[in-house]
Formats: C-alpha cells, structure tokens, sequence
C-alpha cells in the first residue's frame, strides 16, 4: 500500500531503474567499474569449459538471482541482456559466486546450444599458445 | 650490435616499454579498453576450476606467451605483475586463447600453491547463489 503523501514513482527504464532489486548486503560488497559494471565469467557446470565473459550491472545480477536465467548488460546496446531470448541458447544458472575484490562473478550454468554468437560452442576458439606436447619419461 | 649513428634508446620503466614484444599479429586482434587491458580468465588446467580474473596489457601478454609465466598487469600498483614472484604461487601457463570479440583471454594454468592472495585456491569462495538441490525422479 502506498504511504499518504509518498511521491508517486514513474517506472523508469531497465537501463535505469530506480531500484535494481539487488538485495542490499550483496549490493554492499560489489566494486563496480566506472560504466557500473562486474565482470562476469560464465562455465559450463557440466563439464568446466569456460564458455564467455560478460557484464553485470546491479539489475541484470538481481534478475539472474531471481530467475536464474543468466542476465548480462549489453555494453554495445546499452541495455539488458538474458542469454539465449532470441537465440534459444539460454543459460540456467546453477551458482554464482562473487570474488575477493568484489569486482568478478562466476556464473556456473547449464547451457542449451552454443553459447557463442558464432556457433561456436565456446567463445574461446582464437588458441594463441596451444598446450606445449607433453614429454613423459 | 648497434647500428652506427642510430639513436641511443634508453631504457624505459615496464610500464611504458617501447615496444612491448607482442606479435603484431595477436595485437592486431586485441580489442583494448580505455586502459589498454583485455580481461584475462584464469582456469586451473587439471580440474577445470576458475581461479581468478585479471588483466593484461600487451606487455603482460607478450611476456606471458613468450615465458609461459603468467603475467598480468596490477591495476592498483599499475606495473607488470609477475603472478607468484613474491609469494611462490606462480601459474605455469598451458594454453591462451582469445575470445569472438577480442576482449577477454582464457589462461590455462598449472598453479603451485592457492591462487588467491587470501589463501584460498580460487577467488571465487563468495557464493551469492548456492547450486540448488537436485531432484531425481
């Protein structure tokens, strides 16, 4: 119920919401960049493959903690971002864990598809110094 | 040997070398932030565990694929950082691949002793969502 006298909130846009649904104690112990943001690391919880990274702000984490469908913030397009609406390649979110600066999440997840907008399985193709031929004996 | 009459070039600190040593193949492909860094991913190579997200500049990856050291670049201290020069947590590197966009590095790594500066092997202990329980049948 309203509070007599409370000024009526205007529903802002996602972009800028005026409450991220962030729960306050995790709120408390993000360090955000300068743009708002943590980076996102985001693994296969199957088989540990390190399928992305991507952005968070407050509201795409709130969203991913809330329906554990993993939500980004699209940096190039300025707004929200849950993995997969349009492609099908969706990401259920089985755990996130934050990191000792604060300022790096690591989503483990359950991937339908590809996670790569290349069709890739992985967005980590580009092998710049592969793995060195083992010598046994 | 010197070439006669070619200037003498000083040394400069590591933090502004004059040529960073990277290929210009792999520098081509990088896509820097505003700070000249990509994120680096750090992943156990045995087990598969995330261990931590740092930073590199080209330097930091040039002298990472030409020792197989991880080096990263200190955000806070602003110099290269030699990964366990101090403490002995040193990371072994095993692959580095690039991701779709240029942005993001995943380093391989056999890694002595934890990752973390906290004592724990990975960063990443602060779990904001717990995997949730399996249901079966």
């Amino acid at each position: 119920m309203r509070r007599p006298g409370a000024a009526c909130a205007r529903i802002g846009p996602v972009s800028a919401p005026l409450s991220t649904g962030l729960d306050p104690l995790i709120a408390a112990r993000l360090k955000r960049d300068a743009a708002g943001l943590v980076t996102a690391v985001v693994q296969r919880h199957d088989n540990g493959e390190v399928l992305m990274v991507a952005w968070m702000n407050d509201a795409a984490l709130a969203r991913t903690l809330a329906t554990g469908e993993a939500t980004y913030w699209s940096r190039s397009r300025q707004e929200l971002w849950v993995k997969g609406e349009t492609s099908g390649h969706r990401q259920a979110v089985r755990s996130v864990a934050l990191d000792c600066d604060g300022d790096a999440l690591l989503i483990r997840v359950d991937q339908t598809g590809p996670a790569c907008h290349t069709g890739s399985p992985t967005c980590f193709t580009d092998v710049l110094r592969p793995k060195p031929v083992e010598r046994t004996g």
